[in-house]
């Protein structure tokens, strides 16, 4: 972790890693983590029974399938709350990143685990 | 507020307003909220005694002065995390643009308050 207040540069902390579906965590703030994630294809369906999610696309084009057969596509500097409860598939045609804040020890596979499970790095 | 899981474009929601130093909600999750705030001049200096604050710049350049007499500068892409009971000031030198990231109810002017301080508005 980086000296407290320390700034933290986005694109600095995405060119440390090149694995997609790979959270790192970048930032810690009252509970809460900030997340990279480098996105290409598409994730598990999963639900969050108790957390809202916050996507926030830094670039590409993120696709956010969602329960009752709809989809939003996010744009650099959209931001999406998926609601606790929403089951919800992010997709990328091409190759995206995106900033995903939460609060600290949410799996990203949700209610669903499996091997895309992964584990608390930062960055 | 906009329907569940419906994206929230950044600039669409700055360009509903031109206040400076009055925090746009733009969208709520797990009783956090995320705002939008324009930055000319400097603020109060202020301290937050309970939370951790995050500033995410999305335009311009943004100083936050920090007590031991230092500051950091951050540029568009660029986060910090000012923890809480540090005392700190945002200044910026030409408008700037960041986003807010903190618990709901978190008063702009922190223990300062003052007239300064703002209502919670959504943009």
């Amino acid at each position: 972790m980086a000296h407290p207040a320390s700034p933290v540069n986005l694109a600095e902390k995405l060119a440390t890693f090149d694995e997609c579906w790979s959270p790192r965590i970048v930032a810690e703030a009252n509970g809460w983590h900030f997340k990279l994630v480098k996105v290409l294809g598409e994730f598990v369906w999963h639900t969050h029974p108790d957390v809202d999610e916050v996507f926030w696309v830094i670039s590409g084009v993120l696709e956010v399938r969602l329960e009752e057969r709809r989809a939003v596509r996010l744009s650099p500097g959209d931001l999406l709350v998926v609601p606790r409860g929403m089951s919800h598939q992010p997709y990328a045609h091409e190759e995206c990143h995106i900033a995903l804040l939460e609060p600290a020890g949410v799996p990203n596979t949700g209610d669903t685990g499996g091997p895309r499970t992964a584990a608390d790095v930062w960055a």
